[in-house]
């Protein structure tokens, strides 16, 4: 059975800690249920990293869904992501006639300051946790010169003023590259503003079969890498996008030069730039010069993050897939406001997932979606 | 497409806390492929509650199972089963050929003692622990005269001597009605050998399309009920397990008198009781009596939880569902030693969860699987 999003909606992204997850979540299913234009579901996905367990069903009771099967899927970032590729699945077997996909994570009450590693995890002991594996990522590229400290700079400033037309948006501004590589070094050489923030948040999906004015599902590929190769040519994370991604496009039948927007994983400036590469959006170590150049910025060839991404919008982990779905949704169907993409009839997402340590294997979501 | 079980793993299952989650994983999962005959799947559910962010691919890779996809899922006690139904599902509808679910748990390192409530678990909370919320059914049960505290101890009593046959048990004893009654109070009127143990442990199960020689899955249900009405005619968890297991009969097509043998979730003497009425396995308020009489012990009529149950082999959240499932496989194939139930050809899972609030509303898997 062909599968349609006939629903989405978010709440605000930001550091929320004086409001708890059934607030964050109400807000998302809310304005889905309405999107939706329904007041029930016949089953839940809920995609969460760090929330206590039994947290999807002290939600959803909370806002009365009691009653249907709830399933709670953790994959790292990609947990959102995974949550819509279930309920699609589900949708597209029969399994269910009307499915929610909720993605919700508070970052700000859970940690106080980056997350924690496990003990269990031994590149995160090690000082190996995310910031430092991107930046690593990051010097590869400058070595290698593929990549230039304006060119990473050029991602945070084009997200950054995406956001400003994003009123749900965590954090936006007009900054220049050189208020980015002035801003406090993080994991050199990657500065605060290279970096996605603390988040908090919720974002959900209502799936159903296809119907008319409803954004349809091209193709959903949920993958996970092997560990990093540390001889492969390519960085972490770039071989699990370039595998699921040309698996997403077999299946939905495209190129991605057929692609009008996409909203991708940019959790660090140098994630944007190795993605759009590994997606096929630009060829090899032309990421940089694509967001110098503005050609995936707002007006441009390929926009994309027009929603400022997780840069940006914030990245509330298991709320974020949704998130990214929810901005392709509206754009696919004109409703983006200020930050609206011209006719924008096909939209991609992608949202990777590293565990909390990457080097057990990455996760990675794409989902191709058509306008109605 | 139908679907069987191709092998079936578990650990050793007890207070492990000088191992680690990828000791006990590899322990079930090298069993499960050795049975099945396999070395390697195509992708993998995993059922955890406690297990944290990434665990998962963590454990997976220390086993080199690495680039298939991945998913965790929780869903409270029914964590395992949970994982179980999705794989199920998966190769029932072709998604994948060959799918392994994990189930692990390992207790004793996380908690100090009984698992500590969330802050967002109002009953938890204000005392209504899981030991309290069986101890208000079992109150219910003897102000109604449809138990003895004798009774209760029976089915205490009978899953003990079960397990004297389980070399994988954490507990076995040959304990008297008086014994079990005598054990230090937990929560009126459930004394400690009433309830199930603190442990650590994991249970695999390999999945594919049926084949001679492997035990076939009859049906799979997975329910999640409406938060407790306190105005029901029956005690809380009654009726989820009434209403998946009348779904699961009925995709079954067979009726409970026709199963041979079922592993039931008794992680308190109370549960058993209510489970095997709302199975209909036994009238209402036969339950106590089934216990007492030997009806549902080895040898009897139809066996209950002829592994010990979740009160004798141990109750590791995430790897129950899942080694209730292998006890059942081994049962159908004329594996079980000691404690064979003879020329068993149906045989039943039920698993629940409760979130840590079982308030929020109850997970209930049932699985109905015939031998070879």
């Amino acid at each position: 059975m062909k599968v349609a999003v006939h629903g989405v909606g978010t709440s605000h992204f930001g550091r929320q800690p004086e409001r708890d997850l059934v607030s964050l979540a109400w807000a998302a299913v809310r304005e889905a249920f309405a999107d939706a234009d329904v007041t029930a579901v016949d089953a839940v996905w809920v995609g969460t990293v760090f929330g206590p367990a039994g947290v999807a069903q002290r939600v959803l009771r909370a806002m009365g869904i009691t009653g249907i099967p709830v399933i709670t899927v953790e994959n790292a970032c990609a947990s959102g992501t995974t949550a819509f590729a279930e309920a699609h699945e589900a949708v597209r077997t029969g399994r269910y006639g009307r499915v929610l996909a909720l993605g919700l994570e508070q970052m700000s009450t859970a940690f106080a300051g980056a997350i924690t590693p496990e003990a269990t995890d031994p590149e995160g002991r090690s000082g190996l946790a995310l910031p430092a594996l991107y930046a690593m990522a990051a010097a590869r590229y400058l070595h290698d010169g593929a990549v230039t400290p304006a060119q990473l700079a050029a991602v945070s400033v084009k997200n950054h003023a995406h956001a400003l037309h994003n009123p749900r948006a965590q954090y936006s501004g007009s900054f220049t590259v050189e208020a980015v590589l002035g801003s406090r070094m993080i994991a050199d050489p990657l500065t605060l503003l290279q970096c996605c923030p603390t988040s908090d948040g919720a974002a959900a999906a209502v799936l159903g079969p296809a119907r008319p004015g409803a954004v349809g599902v091209r193709s959903v590929v949920l993958r996970s890498g092997a560990p990093w190769n540390h001889r492969s040519p390519h960085v972490w994370g770039h071989d699990v996008v370039r595998d699921t991604a040309a698996d997403a496009y077999a299946a939905a039948g495209i190129e991605p030069a057929d692609l009008d927007v996409a909203e991708v994983h940019d959790a660090f400036t140098i994630g944007e730039i190795v993605t759009t590469e590994a997606l096929g959006l630009v060829g090899p170590g032309e990421g940089g010069k694509a967001a110098e150049s503005g050609r995936t910025a707002l007006g441009g060839e390929q926009p994309v993050n027009p929603s400022g991404g997780l840069l940006s919008r914030g990245h509330p982990l298991g709320a974020t897939g949704l998130a990214q779905l929810a901005e392709i949704v509206w754009q696919l169907r004109g409703d983006a406001g200020r930050r609206q993409v011209d006719g924008a009839r096909l939209g991609l997402v992608e949202t990777m997932g590293g565990g909390v340590s990457v080097l057990d294997g990455n996760a990675c979501v794409i989902a191709v979606l058509e306008a109605p």
